[in-house]
């Protein structure tokens, strides 16, 4: 077991799996090309295949030398999750499965320490934004339920249900067509209907500013 | 009165409370599906009424326990709003109303402490800002009349008049299609027209630069 | 000539003009209306008139007080400029000249204390910027350059002469619909534009981030 | 050799290649316009010729005069590559670096000390971005060859080739009609598209923002 965690942790063979991954990466890229799926397809597939083993032997390894704290890790779930994904069967409504065996190749951000470092430093700054998300979160129901019940026949596809309003509002917050393709069209029939948005694009692009600078102050003291 | 203060103030009440305003956001999201509307709705409203009342009830308490100091705290005059609309008469031409009922569930805002608080940091920054919102808006307010008077009729749907304006400006401002839907349409009639609205997006833009600026500096220093 | 400058230094005076101001933006807001114009243009004609003459004689006052001390100030001199403008002839090709005169409420921000300080806090940001807006200025010709050499024949409306290839660019800074619009319609042409346009967008935005960090840096110091 | 090194950092020479710089900027552009390149095509292009090989001696000057020390300054090798790009052929598939001649102009960050200066600073805070940059690859890899498997039939033209989903999601990242024109045309046929789009528009802003943090953190450490 020693052994084992010897051979995992050194430098040859993190170098071999990194190489590895960036292989299983080029193959999956190709397999999107329809040209070479055709031509080359079997070879891309065995391969695949071949690494998906090799990963998963990895895996194996590493579990057999670290055990429980393999487990604690939450980078070790993460393996564990995206190398997984690819033993789910992909048939019928689950061929969506088959699209997700790419992300194997995040594998890269828990074995390079740099990706790590950065990943890390970013996921930090996430808990001390759950308030700010949990307010967005209410802004957004809130704003959803008013939205739907007051443009719901107006505009059928952008506030007819509370999902699709849901969606719409997250668009306006992103500032991308709100006028020309939502609020403009709303006007049209219900002049005052600015009396809704404007408030709501001000309220929610100034929530989203407080969690950025939310993160910049975190950074900053860090 | 006092063990009424204390009853308010309890963890299990305040629980209770956010327990039956979360039930009343469920109740109010799923009547805007017009499905469930027609099978459940007579569950649905009587379910809101009942929670109107338990609401009314619970507001009519904390008067009693805290009477002027209820009137003095600016939360206490928010649930007394937002809970208050739900009695407006929502015939005719107050049909609005009934869309406001949801505003209700902002409520969670002023019974939940971690909400409360990050609500009553980001409005810490608001009087900051005052001097900067009143400068855009005389920047807007000079920029509307000339727009109007230059561009009013070229595009008479965007600038016909102060008030659609100060709404294309707005646009503008948000950098949502400023040229594809507004400049360059004005610009194929008039060439110089850029020299109206590029000074003015550059200004707009320096201007909310610095409201944004003004709150991290106010966030950094607190 | 003492008593000239208290009065025009004391707080009535002071309150007075800004109430004549506000009037003045009242009655130029109402003239753009054409309904209104119709039936009460001559009212507002001639109290526009009259603030005008009222606003000169308050300047000359003001010039007769402090004589050289007003001409060193740039208040001074944008308080002439923005009243002055309206005693130039507004007939034939000059008739623009006449929506500039609503530039006379931006007075507010030379008389108001408030204004008149986040305006010059503003300004003060500006002098830093030079280095960077002259950088920027270089990068838009270069790339006006060659866009209209590589691009100008693809899309002469957009890219057929160097001011249209800078103003094209500038929309590209903001983001404007620049995919949508000018990229993808050039791309299904020249497959490798995006050899060119990613860059500058890459380019462009990294120094505007510059100069807002240039802006935020000097704000904290201050 | 010391006086040739005199001479070319004296300010008189200085002054000369910058104005020269400026005359051939000016004769570029020049020739953007058809009208003034037929009639004065001529001219201009002699002139051009004539400030080629002027910038071509001045370099073989400073390579005289500094030798090695000259290719070990990044900016020599700047300036050999942007006056040397106009000696390559510029005929048949490399008609392209016709368009590059322009390039030349940017030797004025080379020359002018306030220019180089803000470049200099603001290439400072590029390397500590190496890691976000790769992380940003490795999720636009991912979610590329997610998108062109889920998506390749539904939308060819956007999401048909890897390169084709790399590029739509840069413009999904820059918010750039990411509703209107990519995500709302998919949902129409996958309505569960969103759960693909939203996270990946949340992650990649997400990664944005931190990129910015960065180099902010680096300008106010600095
Ligand atoms: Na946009
Ligand atoms: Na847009």
């Amino acid at each position: 077991r020693a052994r084992a965690a010897r051979l995992v942790l050194s430098d040859g063979f993190q170098r071999l799996v990194i190489g590895l991954i960036l292989l299983n990466a080029v193959t999956l890229g190709l397999e999107t090309s329809a040209t070479l799926s055709e031509s080359w397809g079997g070879l891309l597939r065995a391969l695949d295949v071949t690494l998906l083993c090799l990963f998963t032997a990895e895996l194996a390894l590493r579990i057999y030398a670290f055990r429980g704290r393999f487990f604690r890790d939450p980078w070790g779930i993460f393996d564990l999750l995206v190398v997984g994904i690819a033993w789910l069967p992909a048939t019928g409504p689950l061929s969506v499965v088959r699209a997700l065996r790419v992300l194997r190749v995040l594998r890269l951000m828990s074995i390079m320490p740099s990706l790590r470092h950065v990943v890390e430093a970013m996921l930090h700054a996430l808990p001390g934004m759950g308030s700010i998300v949990l307010l967005m979160g209410l802004i957004f129901y809130v704003f959803a339920v008013m939205a739907t019940k007051l443009f719901g026949e107006i505009l059928p596809e952008r506030f007819g249900t509370l999902g699709e309003s849901l969606f719409t509002l997250f668009q306006l917050m992103t500032l991308e067509s709100w006028a020309e393709a939502n609020v403009r069209p709303i006007m049209e029939q219900q002049p005052l209907a600015w009396l809704f948005f404007l408030p709501f694009i001000l309220l929610a692009t100034f929530v989203v500013l407080n969690l950025f600078i939310g993160v910049i102050v975190e950074s900053i003291q860090t």
